[in-house]
């Protein structure tokens, strides 16, 4: 029997009725700003072409790691799901993956999935009734017949979602056409990208031979000699600038770095280049190009993230069968106070650089991440990230963090997602758990109601802005000029 | 003077009127479950003879390392708490103990040891007062009173504390003598056994030598050579299947995990057994035992349990004087994700096996167990564990691993006590604690309430059946077709 | 505009009205208790000498590293806080360093700084409007004539803070002057010393070569030789122990400890002392003092203290340029059971030995130091330290410490501070933390309101005088008897 899906004003808030008022009128004074969304995993494909999206199963379950590795763990086949293999997608009807889903959505009792899901289907497709195996069949035709509308084309639902900036991600080896067509386009959404450079940097990455060829094709360098792998990446990010880009993002298995000479640092290139790679010097380099990043960032500006810790790709038989990103990203611990002090020994205290710090080693907030923040003038943390995009995981991360390292030396939340239609969901979640992390303190007389007022708007609005540059005057878009 | 001890109705509830009432309706609905103890540490030669036990001193004092290792750390001397030595147990007044653990029962106000032992003096012994120097010879009396009755006989105890099974744990090399009694007896407890073969896979464990002869005995194997010795491990497993065995349960100082090829992990056994030990090749075979012991898994259906990393006896004068288990095993940092790498890559996807993951580090919580289990088909969490079965700590295993695996990799709760008389005790905490969980989800909005009712009732009594696999059809017990 | 600076009767307790009663009564019953201040880091000089305080500039800002790391983390230089460089004091006007301070005020939201300063502002100098841009120069001036005045010479606010016991702490070089000006000038302030000889144990510590000369000096002995040594080490244990010393306090790295023979120590010493320093040598001898130390307190009844675990001067070019204790002082991962386990293996089970252990590596808390605490009698827990003195920090312990350690095996507050006019504020932070972590234990029926009265007093009051030793009888000052 179907339960009524309502989406409780209060949720999220804690159900002490002091903490709950204050929680509730400071989410009150946010729940309807725009959303700042400095760093995710949509597909420009989608903005640039706007087409619509295809199904239920295509959009909301095949390709959305965080759901179908619950669903995996508790014995459901991929290809049930219609998972894509490596060697291609299997031929699972749609429909049958989506009733499976829905038979099993219980799974995703007390996850962050279960209150992102419906989200979605409450507020932006509608439904009243929580999903089910009994209106498995409602909700899957219901999802396929709205996204055949305008309305929830990619830029219509953009607009909807009152997305003030969204920002991708590609390589430097991507050519940014999509980003080039969003701008050309004369629609008016703010996309840009951010510069990863993991594919071209890590030598380790199975990516790496191909992503090495297009990295010349698209900058037109010798990126197998050092001086020009270096100019490919100067050029790379210049024109990832011109696509907006306000950041470079780095996803190394660990947060070493290194402060080699130039010469040490060419010769190591070199025989990497050459095939000669070991894990350490795979790691030395990676270690090294950290820096080398945060150098050309003084001259050009970009933002600087890493997001370390995560061992990818653990499941070795998916790997095999069903290639990356299939759940199977586990964290490790992670050290960052030896890992950074090659490179904050160099350029640490050096204002014109940000760097902005993850990690999946909650240990780590308190410990180390916190300290090294409320000192370095060029640290900041970044919100609490993947697993722990949760609502424990975001208390967690402001009651470890803030004693330390302050409000200001954090910068808002991040979503991080491909799930597009996701965003405005997780973006409330971390707008109400702020709320009720101000609203604890506020009632515990730890802060006044002024302050709260003031730190709720930063942390949501004015913090993420400001780290990630999106404050600063931008050229209008070309296509503005150019849309009559 | 004496302060009166009442077990408050709401106990372990918080305070919130709202999340208290939730708490409180849950708990009402699993409060007089039956309770499944799937992992623990009871002698089943008390259900076997089932005669009395002792006195107050001998049951409850001098026995638990949990009660004893606080007193120890607080200045008082274990021959005065009639702690046995390993030259036998000192000639102490038995009265005399328990008036010195009675003057000193305010040191554990704050641990659970304070929960469980005021529940059995309320609620099995029926005391009104706070234990204290006062009415140390009240209690003492009084227990011994009732111990002396048929009531309060091992079976009696069993069948008014509403178990519907017990696990206990043996080694290999074990004849199950004990359960076989039991099974003849006609007596209808269902008490099992479960299959820990610590003693003959670590060959740096002091037992060692005389668990292998026993092995050899009992097994009628050459278990000093590679092929006897995993036949002796497959006939025992069938024996403790035959004695009710669902688990088998490895508590190893690491993680870690091998996978050999067969010729290398002879030549290692062979080393081994030749007395060839060092700690590497030592820590090499407890790791491939780990897959020998899945292998075995995947033909016989037992269900795995780990559980790592406790630094056993860390005090080296107290091992020597009064030998093992004497509260002085200290918890180390646990790493899982490179560990389990190996057994998971060669069986992690196959869902005939079924591994259960314990820690007593609580980072690798959110950090590795968590993501593990919520991606791998063979993984489920085991409870919080030892130091961390308590209010706080169940609180923070909730807290800190729902997000990520969610509630149904998870399987229950383990109270993995040799307190008999405190596992209704202990049963009571985790039903309490998860009621209390599940108000506060409820409270803010994060579940609605028909989904937490079933959720307690799946925490309490359905996941550790399922878990454990007690769900499925069993052969009646023998003695109860020969009763008559 | 200026926003009213009130502090909150109710201030840290939790807004559910049942906790916050209890908290409240509890509170109550402590809030006036004198302050046992047995670890910090006040100048003796103030006391000996009790001049007035300069301004408030020098007072509360250019030598507080929690106020100007958090100032420098957000791009302010230290040179315009007026912050001490190598060189010499900056120019900068104690006006406008206290200015820029004020309009950054906002910074400290959510932090311990922002805590204390207010306590400070409100209860010590009367303010009562938050610290602001407007009212700056009110402030400064304000806090500078209460300065000039007798009621705010160190000895009267000694005196007005109803501090019963303050502990300071020296280097063995130290000739204590300032604490026998103190015992001599007939102020009856009870002010004390703490051993704290990591500049002569430390062959990494930069201060060494110093202070192996003045430690020469002031114990007229050989300090070079290993018999002369130890023996300087005895005699100043002596001074120090007729300057109120009642511990010894080891600031090292790692809690590593050694327990080699006397040959292998001297041998290594004077290795040492030849100058061959490498890492491991230096970390061997100073593991092997942590043993040596013990040893002599065996003898003269010191409880040693030890602090590991702080990355000291991360950021090097701070420390070329300003100097040690500049806010870069970074926590690293701390591991205590191999750690520890010479030392304990040698005096662990020694009653007479008292070893306070302190962490700032969180993770410790619930796995390895109250494991350890609740089973040794010669250790017991510090509170929450450094970074972790503040109320989610001092709650994280209580709430991951007690459940295995119990309250006995902790040791009440430590202020650990500099910051003189902040030891009330601080103190009483704990104070009310304490109580709102008892008044959710009476709330949740997990000890009932007399336990928690009895407690409160316990860890306000009576567990600081036992743990440090401050309850014993103690010769009267010198001074007492020579007043007249």
């Amino acid at each position: 029997m179907a339960r009524p899906l309502i989406l409780h004003d209060d949720r999220l808030f804690p159900a002490d009725p002091t903490v709950r008022g204050i929680a509730r009128e400071l989410y009150a004074t946010v729940a309807a700003l725009p959303i700042i969304s400095p760093h995710g995993h949509t597909d420009p494909a989608w903005f640039a072409t706007n087409e619509p999206f295809r199904d239920a199963t295509d959009l909301l379950l095949a390709p959305d790691h965080y759901v179908f590795r619950m669903l995996y763990s508790q014995g459901v086949a991929l290809d049930d799901l219609k998972v894509p293999r490596k060697s291609g997608v299997p031929a699972t009807d749609p429909r049958a993956a989506w009733k499976l889903f829905a038979k099993n959505f219980h799974l995703f009792r007390g996850t962050p999935s279960w209150i992102w899901l419906n989200h979605v289907f409450s507020k932006v497709f509608g439904f009243t009734e929580f999903l089910g195996e009994d209106n498995a069949d409602a909700y899957f035709d219901g999802i396929n017949e709205a996204l055949a509308t305008d309305a929830f084309r990619p830029r219509a639902l953009f607009d909807r979602f009152n997305i003030e900036t969204l920002a991708t991600t590609e390589g430097p080896h991507d050519p940014l056409k999509h980003h080039k067509a969003i701008r050309e386009s004369g629609w008016g959404g703010h996309v840009i990208t951010a510069y990863r450079p993991d594919a071209v940097i890590d030598f380790e990455d199975e990516r790496g031979p191909r992503a090495f060829e297009r990295f010349a094709e698209v900058s037109g360098q010798d990126v197998y000699s050092w001086k020009g792998y270096l100019e490919a990446h100067r050029l790379r990010r210049a024109a990832f600038i011109e696509a907006g880009a306000t950041s470079s993002d780095h996803g190394h298995p660990t947060a070493a770095t290194a402060d080699l000479s130039d010469a040490e640092t060419e010769s190591l290139f070199q025989s990497l280049v050459k095939g000669d790679v070991t894990p350490e010097k795979a790691e030395l380099f990676r270690a090294q190009m950290l820096t080398e990043m945060a150098k050309m960032s003084l001259e050009d500006g970009l933002v600087m993230q890493i997001h370390p810790g995560s061992h990818r790709n653990h499941n070795v038989g998916l790997l095999e069968s069903h290639g990356r990103d299939k759940g199977a990203d586990i964290p490790v611990g992670t050290e960052y106070v030896q890992a950074l002090k090659p490179l904050l020994t160099r350029l640490g205290n050096d204002k014109r650089l940000s760097i902005i710090l993850f990690t999946l080693d909650e240990t780590t907030y308190s410990r180390e991440l916190a300290p090294l923040a409320g000192h370095y003038p060029t640290l900041k943390l970044g919100p609490s990230w993947w697993f722990h995009d949760s609502p424990e995981g975001m208390m967690r991360f402001r009651e470890q963090v803030t004693e330390t390292a302050g409000f200001y030396n954090t910068v808002g939340f991040n979503d991080d997602t491909r799930a597009f239609l996701s965003i405005p969901a997780r973006h409330d979640v971390a707008r109400r758990v702020d709320s009720a992390f101000l609203g604890r303190m506020v009632s515990e007389h730890r802060m006044d109601l002024v302050e709260a007022q003031e730190l709720i708007v930063d942390l949501t609005y004015n913090l993420p802005k400001k780290a990630y540059k999106l404050d600063q005057p931008r050229p209008l878009p070309a296509p503005a000029l150019a849309a009559e």
